[in-house]
This record gives structure tokens, sequence and C-alpha cells, in this order.
């Protein structure tokens, strides 16, 4: 199938640094690619990829000094898929633009499926989804459409990681981990007061948050830190790492007894409960968003409510089978598994139901694609 | 001719408090319609018009307090447009969205001009425009075009104003007018000094800036009146007369001696001249973007630089006739040689260059078209 994927200008594909949108971007597109697909990436021209790249911008924005407005790149990204996809280069586009190439996704015969990766319960939304009800959409979790029922849901594609490059790690140790942004609704102060009620360390992956008093989002996750984090430091059992590159992600969440994932928000996915799963490691997580559909109680880690409890879930997580979380990883993320999902997606939005994706070259895939086959993992429609 | 007139969803057409665009499109809007054409005019639903109205947004966004993000609104202007012109509603879509048609323009058959209303020196647009060398765009001044000149100009048509409703005063008065935001670019600050410099009194038709520390924008505006007007405020010879409105402007502009306009920036139109020519009051300003192009020094007002040639200018142009610039903004910005001007434009785009304009139904646009037609004013090409 002749695939474009478009991806936000922002970062490369795969991300340099913190990018959980552009990671999937890259997985999946290179697992396509693998699967005998003609894909054609939309991205700054610093991406690495196996798929035709078409450049959106030299090198990715934030990389940039010279760029002061986003918008103008939105309408670049868009301008370079569309004038394509009028051309017939494409049997669909797949965007990962929020709702961005919805105008134009309108205009031209090629149908376009938009991943949407981001949280969904956002004030302005209905109005934007009510004047396109044409739009087809894929959710990244069930729990992500709630806000949203009256959209054209094709389907859930769960995101997948690199179960390849993630060690599995059957021991585990003696530490929680937290992996993420320093920010209210990940919940580092929560994280830090459940580690300190259940008696264990804690060890913190993340980037410390700018001063940037020019972007409120940033700007409220740097008082977040000053404010509620910096005073609960004091306990000596809690240790800052900074920002966890690919290379030490397996040891931070190998070596962990489990992830602590006290999110405060609607999580649409949370790659990072993935990840940890993939290197063996259970999750202790609060039933907020996606949580209870990336982690089985009792069997992929604990979920709970209150810090008290996960405290109490935190002291009982060793009981989890480390073996039972590497084998959800590579049932259920991988990019096969994705991949898998979306070519389903494709087949029913281009009417071309009748016919197989490309042949896998690498035949670990098979166990995975057994049970992705018997839809328990991919729903579609 | 079947036109769309597509605007930003943030305020009226016509606008209930400043907004030069939309004063402008409105304007375009009901003279195209006097003048025969089937004019459709996407923009918020309590806009007033002749046209067809297709609301894009209920009311105008600055109105709702449950708006948190602008893009998801350009996105449903742009996607009840081009779905009308995708099936062939109109002959030709004239946008007013800066850049943001020019991905969807180059999807549909109906050609789409864009005309340009803000200043065009910002870093990001050259890239912009190597992207889309087909997009046709018009400016409001010859002199905004000059950051861009790869760009695809059609035309330069100046903007109208309301010529009828700004009411001719012969006399004048003794005081200099400031009428416009308190930014630095507008140079309220240099206003003050020379009025000072030039011993007359100054009256200031400007809202307070707001105290918006989320803005960066408008925190610029309130630390420069803080900090470089407020000190000058001591003079009491400078009046703040606050937000002036539509009903206020002939009686401020009208009654001055001239209108101050000693910018610090590539003004693209600046409105406000030709309103103070309408009202016959002559204009000083600095050589500034358009300011050559809308004033004729020592016909309509008198062009310097710095702020004590300005202030002798103030003390000389008490010799400028009146008369004349009450003419001149009868003959260069009202809203028929506006129509016309862009008449041209749509006519060359879409290849329809034989037919004529609608009948004009009101005898006094003849005279201001005899002028108009030598091409003097409205540059097409």
């Amino acid at each position: 199938m002749r695939i474009a994927q478009v991806a936000p200008p922002f970062e490369s594909i795969p991300p340099t640094r913190y990018g959980g949108t552009e990671r999937v971007v890259s997985l999946l597109t290179e697992e396509l690619v693998r699967r005998g697909h003609e894909v054609t990436l939309f991205a700054s021209g610093d991406s690495v990829t196996a798929a035709r790249l078409v450049p959106t911008v030299d090198t990715a924005l934030w990389r940039q000094d010279d760029v002061h407005d986003a918008l103008p790149y939105w309408a670049i990204t868009l301008g370079e898929a569309y004038r394509r996809a009028r051309d017939g280069e494409f049997d669909v586009v797949h965007a990962h633009l929020d709702f961005q190439a919805f105008a134009c996704a309108g205009l031209v015969a090629t149908p376009t499926v938009t991943t949407l990766h981001g949280r969904l319960d956002l004030p302005d939304l209905p109005r934007l989804f009510a004047r396109f009800p044409e739009a087809g959409v894929i959710s990244i979790s069930e729990s992500q459409r709630a806000p949203l029922p009256q959209a054209r849901w094709l389907g859930t594609v769960y995101n997948a990681v690199d179960v390849d490059h993630l060690a599995f790690s059957p021991r585990g140790g003696d530490y929680l981990a937290y992996l993420g942004r320093i920010s209210p609704e990940k919940g580092l102060d929560r994280a830090i007061r459940i580690a300190r009620l259940a008696g264990l360390p804690l060890k913190v992956g993340a980037r410390m948050p700018l001063k940037d008093t020019s972007n409120p989002v940033i700007c409220a996750d740097w008082e977040y830190y000053e404010g509620a984090i910096k005073p609960l430091l004091r306990d000596g059992r809690v240790e800052l790492l900074g920002e966890i590159g690919d290379a030490d992600k397996s040891e931070l969440l190998g070596n962990a007894l489990a992830l602590l994932f006290p999110i405060d928000w609607p999580e649409p996915f949370g790659l990072v409960m993935a990840e940890a799963l993939a290197c063996g490691t259970p999750v202790v997580a609060r039933r907020r968003g996606s949580v209870p559909e990336v982690i089985t109680h009792g069997v992929t880690g604990l979920v709970g409510e209150t810090d008290e409890e996960l405290a109490r879930l935190c002291r009982e997580v060793h009981a989890i089978d480390r073996g039972a979380c590497r084998l959800e990883a590579e049932t259920r993320f991988t990019p096969a598994v994705m991949a898998r999902g979306y070519e389903k997606v494709y087949a029913k939005e281009t009417g071309d139901r009748g016919q197989e994706p490309g042949r896998l070259s690498r035949p670990w895939h098979s166990r995975v694609l057994d049970r992705a086959a018997s839809e328990d993992f991919v729903r579609v429609g």
C-alpha cells in the first residue's frame, strides 16, 4: 500500500530528545516499510528513516533559533503532504497533526486517517469535531475517546515501544522508578510521598523544567518544581537522575522494583508504562485515563487511587511475575502489533479489505501476530 | 461574480472594538454586494452583512470565555469555506487569514487570492512563501512587499475607510491627535515628546493596555505604558481620552490641527491616516512603511524622521489645505475604489478580464472611479 505518514515538524523522526508522538511515528513507519509497504514520511529533514523522506523543514524546529511562530510550519507540512495526495501519490494519508489536517483532508480523493495523540478533554474540541463529522480518527486508548463520543472513530490502536531494544531484566531491584516530565499532571509530588509511605527509595528520571516565563505551560512546570517538589526533596531517599536517554532507560526501568505512575490527568496512553513492561518491570499506577487498559491489575501491575493505597501496592508489587510483564509488552506493544492495527484501519478506509499486509521479514513477529489476530488487542471499528 | 470573503473568527464583521482587518473586510463585502456581486461572507455569527453569512463560530471568539486555543477555529473556518469552494460555489475565494488558507487553496479548482493585512518582515515567512510559490497575494501598500519580493504578488489594493461616516471638518483645531494602540511601534512616547517640542497640546485616543502577563505582546505594551509613557504624562498638555468609538472619531480627528503618526515599525497601511484625511486633517508622520504612499508630503501632510523635525513640521502643518486632504480620501480610500481594485484582481485570477463589474447604485462613486480608472491609485500586477 502507498502510505503517507505526516509528522509534526517540531522534532525529528525518531526524536533526539523527549517526543512520544515522534517515537511512535518512527516505529510505525519503519515497521510498515519492513512489511512491504511503500511509505512516504513527511517530517523534518534531520529525520532518519527507511521510508522515502519528504522534508517539511530542514531541521527539527526546536533546534532552530530563528523560529518565531509555529503556524507557518503547520501550513508547510500540510501543503507538502496534500499537494502530493491531490496528485494521487498515496492510497492513504496517515496524519499525526492533531486536527490540523481535517480541512485539507476533505478536499482530496485519497482518504486521511488521523491518530489523536493528545488529551481530548479540551473545551474547544467538541465544536471542532461537530464541524468535521467525516474526519476519521484513531484513539490510542479506549478511554481517550470519552470526551468526544461523536467523532468518527475508526479504531483504537495502542502505541508501540521498541521492545527489541528494551532489555528484559528478570530480577528487578529494590527501588521505585519515576520517568517522565516534572509537571503537576504526571504527579512527581505524589510519587515522592508514596515512596516515603512505602519506605522505599525513589529514582527520578526527568529533565529539570526550564525557567521560561514566556510559555505558560513551561512556567507552570517550573513553579510546580519550585513550590511542590523542592520542599519534598529533603528526604534523602529521592534521587534525581536528570534526563534519561534511550541507553539508560533499560537500566533505570529494568533494575526497579516497579514503575510508579501516580498520574493526575486522563493519560491518553502512557508510553513509559509499556517501556517498563518491556523491561519486565510491573507498574504501580493511579486509575486515570488509559491505565486500566495498559496495565492488568494483578498481572502486570497494581492499580489504585489514593497515595496510601498506592504505597501499600508498592509493598505488594514484588509478587507480580516479571516474565508476564515482558510477555505482555511483546504481545501487545510491539511495532508489528501496532502496524497490523493500522493496516486494518487503512484497509477499512480504502475499501481494501481483501489485501494481505506485506510479508514479515522477521520470524519472531509471528507469535505476536497470532495473538493480535485474535482481535483482543487491536480493536478496529 | 460569486465571491467568498473569508474572515478570521476572532472579531465580528464589522468589528465591535479595535479590528482594522475586520473593518476593511466589512467595507469591501458591503461594497461588492452593492456592486451586484453574489458574496458569501465566512465570519463569526454575530457579524452584520448584506452578503450571505456562513457563520464559522456563533459569536466572535474574543467574546467567548471558553476558548482556550485558536487553532481549532482556523481549521473550522478553512473547512467551511473550502468545502463549499470544492463544490464549486464560488468563482473566487478571497482570504483574509494571513497564509492560513495556502494549503487548502492548492487543492480546489477555484482560485484563491489572499490579502496580507500584517507586517511581513517576520523570520518564518520567507521559508513559508518559498513552499507556496503559486499562492496569489495582495499587498495593502507597495512598501509592505519589501521583505517578500519572491511572493506571487497580484497587486496592491489600498485599504478603504468609511469616508461617508467620517465628517469633513474644514477648519480643524489647535491640538495634535494621536489615535491607536499604546505600544512601542506606534510611538506614543515620541508623540508626547514631539508635541512638547512643538509647544502644542496632544489628545490621545487609546485604550489602556491590559495587565496580562500570560500574553507576551500585551505584557510588552503594559511595560511600555508603565515605563515609557507614564513618566511623560506629568506634562499637563497631554490628555488621555481612553478608547475612541466610531462616533467620537470624527470629533477627535476632525478638530485636530494634525494627526501625529510617529511610528517606529514598517506600518503595512495605517488606517488612521486615511481616517484623518477623510476628516480633512493632515498627517505629520515618520517615514516608515506605507507612510510615503498614503501621505503626499506637502499636499496631505508632512513627513519627516527625527522628533525635532516632526516638531517643526507640526508648527508648519497649518499650511496644508484641509480640502485637499478630504479629496484625497474620497479619491483613493473609499470602499468603491478598494472594491474596484479587488475586482481587477479577481478578474485577473479567474481569467475574466472582459467582464464589467456590477452596476453602481450611487452616483457619487463616478468621480472617484474616473480617477481610479487612471490606474494611479490601484496598481494591479
